[in-house]
């Protein structure tokens, strides 16, 4: 069990031997672009990656090195997703590896690569190179480099997005720290292909049970959140663990159990911020469904609701519109009944046994002006439950996708 | 073979036998929103229903009176779905349907009904009565009774649907004329349950046949529109045929064949309006997927790509950007390789083995700045094509939809 829990203000360079940068070096039109993460030395790796079948050469190069279970550095640019550019594309992002491969004396095969932007544009190999001159000398820990390395890889996100924490659990030797940094808000979509994530933590762990962990993690978090049910080409999560602290998880069991719940509540606070910060969003939605019939009906209903246009359309005019939810859950092609439904818009209930019940509209729609609402539907059908995180659709997603142009 | 083929401006009163109307009784704000169709006599009727959970009173109601194969009028009032109001929603429901078989003089079990409009909230009967009295005082046959009728079902939409025409065949006796009408604007999507629609005939043809040339004729049209993937409560497709012409079908074969063919492209042509009037839309996409494994996966791929709302938003910049459509048909679950395919933007190649081509940006643009355009994937991995209509991704669709309050 977590017998602790302290949230920092910090990110990937929180835990025991990692150092991070984020520089500028002209990829984006203005802002940090190239981001750098280093363990002190040869780590443990887990990695998912996108489920789209148009992968970015990072995609494939990075699901390699994940495969040998051990990395060093993770080199991120933004601005170019480095997807649809033929051998020329995996040239360019070996090129990339291998110039922070010979800058650090680390082996090739140990550097992750990750890219997030326009796609099939030819990656401005003079550029990267300056980015990996400019990130390696800037290397460090501490606050700073964790922000600047959360900046850097950002696109159309407003704020960098950081979190970490130090836990204990009754299960543990000593206290483990994690950390991590994503980036997302537009093509969020659940099945991992959501966004790029990369955790870092001091735990020993071996690979295998690395990669568990981080399976069960990003199903909890990062595959539930969503924005507008697009998937990318380029999304990865990434999980580092440096052996540097004095936790270790050498096999299955409670303290196995105990990391996993530390790290799901590491990457859900992270997953809800991608959500948070959806293109055009002005709020946070939480969709809750309990009773259905099964888990997998319990998650397309809270999905199918998330993702239904006519539904966040609704919430962007705070408007407690049930008849859209109830249309959505109605869509989502597993066991439902009206008739047994209830619907709760905060702790307001608007919708019982088939029909509206009488509710006070002010009150619902002053509710729907906050920054985070939650819509919990019960089925009344089942025992399972499930959560998604979306946001609204406001004018300015409209706006931000129009105007992102090739 | 269909040998010829006159589309007359006109709708659902140009086949042998019908008379229409649309009237206002104060359901909506503005505007007609009240609408009867009628047959002289007692014709055989076939249609297809929502396939949401949730579903209004007059789909309950509608569906048992086409299981019966004859009806003789429809009555249909916009502004109010009737739908979650309980048994009250029932009562009332057949309350319209009876008011209407009364002031005929028809059976009850012959008259349908469909609403559209806001869920929950009951409907107001005075209304729904002074628009029986005066939608029945106002039958009529003819172009402003069509139009008429075509304007009252409308919701969001920006202008009325309809469409007519005389086809005939090598294989029929005489010509056959084939009307309708429908609405749409937003919940559109596949699976029937996309909108209203009201088609005419005035052949002789047996409901089982009929209910067959229905379900073929939808299933290559109004089911292949999507403009935001969701799926309404209420919708409905209805054919009725008044036998009233010369032109009969009485069983499987080369006129029942033919007849299939004259009604999809009458129904496809209503169906690239609703896509062409979608909430907010300035253009009418057509995405065109050829090469694909099998008729499902083509399908899957059309119908991913045209519900992105990457893709929408970047129509609606008129920007070639193919990397999202790419993205989205990697996305579709089906098989597709990116290195084998290719894309258009109208007549101009951007995607070949796996990369972007050179491409003139300007032409692009220029196409992408019509009415009307098409996007053509080959996956060059099967025979199989499939065809979907959609509309872009405007400020208007968050406007209308945002706005439109319960």
């Amino acid at each position: 069990m977590i017998t602790s829990w302290r949230e920092v203000e910090a990110g990937v360079t929180f835990p025991e031997g990692f150092a991070a940068a984020g520089v500028r070096c002209g990829l984006k039109t203005t802002g940090e672009d190239f981001a750098l993460i280093v363990s002190e030395s040869e780590a443990a790796v887990a990695g998912l990656f996108t489920t789209n079948k148009v992968q970015g050469a990072c995609v494939r190069y990075s699901r390699r090195v994940v495969r040998g279970g051990a990395a060093q550095a993770v080199v991120i640019n933004a601005g170019n997703a480095n997807t649809c550019n033929g051998e020329q594309g995996d040239t360019d992002n070996r090129t990339m590896a291998d110039w922070v491969s010979r800058h650090l004396r680390i082996p090739p095969d140990r550097v992750l690569t990750a890219s997030t932007g326009v796609i099939g544009h030819i990656l401005p190999m003079t550029n990267i190179r300056q980015g990996v001159d400019l990130a390696v000398n800037a290397l460090d820990s501490g606050l700073n480099a964790d922000t600047m390395a959360a900046r850097a890889i950002m696109t159309t996100d407003t704020y960098p997005k950081y979190r970490a924490a130090e836990a204990d659990a009754d299960s543990w030797v000593a206290p483990i720290r994690i950390g991590g940094m994503c980036k997302g808000a537009g093509m969020i979509a659940p099945n991992m292909a959501t966004m790029l994530a990369f955790i870092t933590t001091d735990a020993r762990i071996p690979p295998p049970l690395l990669q568990e962990a981080l399976r069960r993690a990003c199903d909890a978090s990062f595959n539930r959140v969503t924005v507008d049910g697009d998937t990318s080409t380029n999304d990865m999560c990434v999980l580092i663990a440096s052996g540097m602290g004095h936790g270790e998880i050498s096999r299955a069991g409670d303290a196995f159990e105990d990391f996993v719940v530390a790290l799901t509540r590491l990457c859900t606070s992270l997953a809800k911020e991608l959500a948070r910060d959806g293109e055009g969003a002005t709020k946070l939605v939480e969709v809750r469904v309990n009773g259905a019939v099964s888990a997998s009906a319990a998650h397309s209903l809270a999905r199918t609701i998330a993702e239904s246009p006519l539904v966040k359309t609704a919430l962007f005019g705070n408007d407690p519109n049930w008849g859209r939810v109830l249309m959505a859950a109605g869509r989502a092609m597993v066991p439902f009944d009206p008739e047994q439904a209830t619907l709760h818009v905060g702790e307001v209930l608007v919708f019982q046994a088939g029909t509206g019940v009488a509710f006070d509209r002010d009150t619902a729609h002053d509710y729907l002006t906050n920054k985070e609402v939650v819509l919990t539907l019960d089925a009344n059908m089942g025992e399972c439950s499930d959560t998604v995180w979306t946001c609204d659709y406001s004018y300015d997603y409209i706006k931000i996708n129009a105007e992102y142009h090739t």
